[in-house]
């Protein structure tokens, strides 16, 4: 299982010394959409060149041109990119293809998917990499979380290609863990600490990651 | 009824010539998604500190964290954002605040829902200033227009709310104009063109516009 931090409300040079503290135990850098929608893929290709040993995710959230637009984040760096799991298939398939062109892979992201179980599959079928199961940071606030969407998921397709995000801490993780997801993607509950705060934290997620 | 005109694969230099080539005929210059990929929120700056009397979209396509991210584009400069109708209605709630706040309005885009009429409709209840219905650029390729869902939509709302989008060019234009939508989008069939053919082709969609 992988530990993904996602970075949103943050400047470049912030990101980089979060990241070179984090160096050890963060196994994928999101450059989240908020960040993206500021700056555009340049943050990608920042992080790509002056960090080692991360992957970089870039949550695009693709709803067309699925080819250009990934093929676009693939070219400024990133090993991973997201495209809406409710978007139609051509756009999948697009994004699909400039993966395979690149040697990166696609995350297909399930919010506001109504069915999420038959599009899990779906995704599996066109080939996807990842599914992530999402609880919307506009509807965390309700109490929502999402295990019980990430339990719909992992026996569909297999924890192995399943992500989770929304709103995970260090308390929700633990049932998490149970699902054996591939990916656990944290942000606010990690990025809201710092300096050693921070890391004493991101260490004692990925332990308890590494001890199941 | 105007007409907004979609950048989507340009330059900031090439976009701010065509800009003011077209400033007489254009009502909404749209700084599209890939671009916003691209470059974030940097053109859309720069185009409403040069180019005068054109409102600025920032086609942001906006999934989660509506209030964050329109936020982040009014401030910016954006006249007009979108979010896709097909997310949270928290989302879209968000949105509107921020647009409230900013004196900003809100574009919600119909592309990948299943029942437009009724997400139409819910749409404008939340308050929404325009819908937009969007055949994706990813399944244009299969013949695939914007009219009947046109028609579903401005029956369903009135056209005065309606904007309309997915490969329109001076050929499809009567047939969209019949349905007196307030927006017409268009991207490719123009920004394929440069120069003097760019301009009189642009004139010549805005005076059957103007001539309706």
């Amino acid at each position: 299982m992988k530990l993904q931090l996602a970075l949103d409300m943050i400047g470049l040079d912030e990101a980089m010394s979060i990241l070179s503290d984090l160096q050890h135990v963060i196994d994928i850098v999101e450059v989240g959409t908020p960040w993206i929608i500021r700056d555009g893929l340049h943050p990608v290709t920042k992080i790509k060149e002056r960090i080692e040993g991360m992957s970089v995710l870039a949550d695009l959230k693709i709803m067309d041109a699925g080819k250009h637009e990934a093929a676009d984040a693939f070219a400024a760096g990133a090993d991973i990119v997201t495209v809406m799991a409710v978007t139609h298939d051509a756009t999948i398939r697009g994004a699909l293809e400039a993966a395979e062109k690149h040697g990166g892979e696609i995350m297909t992201d399930l919010l506001a998917v109504v069915d999420q179980e038959t599009r899990s599959k779906e995704m599996v079928g066109l080939g996807v990499h990842y599914v992530c199961v999402h609880t919307a940071f506009d509807i965390q606030a309700s109490g929502k979380d999402p295990l019980e969407e990430l339990g719909v998921a992992a026996r569909a397709i297999g924890g192995n290609r399943v992500a989770v995000a929304g709103g995970i801490n260090i308390g929700t993780l633990p049932a998490v863990l149970e699902q054996r997801p591939a990916i656990i993607i944290v942000g606010g509950s990690l990025t809201n600490l710092r300096g050693k705060d921070l890391i004493d934290a991101t260490e004692k997620m990925k332990g308890m990651i590494n001890n199941v």
